[in-house]
């Protein structure tokens, strides 16, 4: 039983690694970098892209692909913005993975993009276990999760490149988040990340 | 290889419930209702438990098992209320499974003991999959978190008995968040769910 469910997990693991290596050369070929970004249900994913999209559309060819379990809204969202968007929805899967990425890949147009962000389900725990083809992890901390979230979700934000602080405007009506502690914790883990 | 996992996956989750029915009994025996408290990391579960057992120590018994990737954090918060609290720590596992809260169970003392609160470890997807052997499920949905949670995530909040908001105390600063459109979401997936 456990031997066996062992094995079948390292296989998916596998499976999922070579298609990821193939997400990365496609994207490598066309000269796109991706960013896969992570945090909590509702931590300000889609928002932060929103304020990206609106800082940088000018300058860069953006694209997004959006993972939920159901529904089309942050898709929506983005192409509110002007940015093409694909709609992953996973039905009941908590994270993204490389194959559901790869058909995404193959229905944008990667023509004219610089940059491609990988919106994952909000999870903070299996998303950083899935390689999906991204050059990057971006993580997303919001202020309102307490600062005590890298040393009790260890796993994804040692998974990370770069973790942003989201509505630090909360600070005020939550005095007890220290970002000094969160940082701590973060070091704690993963020497010096940028926070 | 994808037949071969879902037979592995299946028999995973007969094995976990099979667990679940003689957990279930054995609280039945001992006269324990049991409760399956589940969020988002950081929705505010273990502040929720601490203002529960304040309200209530006086007339029940209570008694605590807690879910993390890592950290005895939760258990020695809800141990300095005065409340018995077993820490399960999962490692990278993103959820609790009826093999682990066993293990806590031969743990507690459950002689005297009315209500057993199982926290969950912080996710909106997996936890709701995994049946413990509880009684009810309770699903917090933060303020901060959007809204559009419930129609966003849906597996959780079908699995819940009762669905509480957290938070509200930021609503002021979150002028988005509509608890009407909230309810909306939640009715179409589970009828008259008690929010
Ligand atoms: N106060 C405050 N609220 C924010 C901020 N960023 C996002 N929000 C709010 O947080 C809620 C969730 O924002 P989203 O951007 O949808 O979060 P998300 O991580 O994409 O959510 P999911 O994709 O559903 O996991 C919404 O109500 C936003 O208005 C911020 O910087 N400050
Ligand atoms: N403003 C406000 N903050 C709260 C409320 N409840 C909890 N918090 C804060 O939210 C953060 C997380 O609270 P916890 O109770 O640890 O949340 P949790 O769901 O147990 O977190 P994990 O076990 O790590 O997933 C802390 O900073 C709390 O002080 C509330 O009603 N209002
Ligand atoms: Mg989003
Ligand atoms: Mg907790
Ligand atoms: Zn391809
Ligand atoms: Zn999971």
């Amino acid at each position: 039983g456990e031997r066996v469910g062992i094995a079948v997990i390292q296989g998916i693991l596998a499976a999922n690694d070579a298609q990821a290596a193939h997400n990365r050369a496609h994207l490598d070929a066309c000269g796109v970098l991706a960013i896969n970004l992570m945090s909590s249900p509702g931590a300000g994913k889609t928002s932060l892209l929103e304020a990206t999209i609106e800082a940088l559309k000018g300058d860069l060819g953006i694209a997004v692909i959006e993972g939920d379990l159901e529904t089309e809204n942050d898709a929506a969202r983005i192409r509110a913005k002007g940015v093409p968007a694909v709609q992953i929805t996973t039905g009941s899967a908590c994270h993204l993975d490389a194959p559901l990425v790869h058909r995404a890949l193959h229905r944008l147009d990667l023509q004219g993009i610089d940059l491609l962000f990988i919106e994952n389900v909000g999870n903070l725990v299996c998303p950083a276990s899935f390689d999906l083809g991204q050059h990057r992890n971006v993580t997303l901390l919001s202020v309102p999760e307490g600062d005590d979230k890298p040393a009790k979700y260890p796993v994804m934000f040692r998974a990370s490149d770069l973790v942003l602080c989201t509505k630090a405007d909360l600070l005020p009506l939550m005095p007890e988040f220290d970002p000094q502690r969160a940082q701590r914790h973060l070091q704690a883990l993963a020497g010096n990340l940028p926070f």
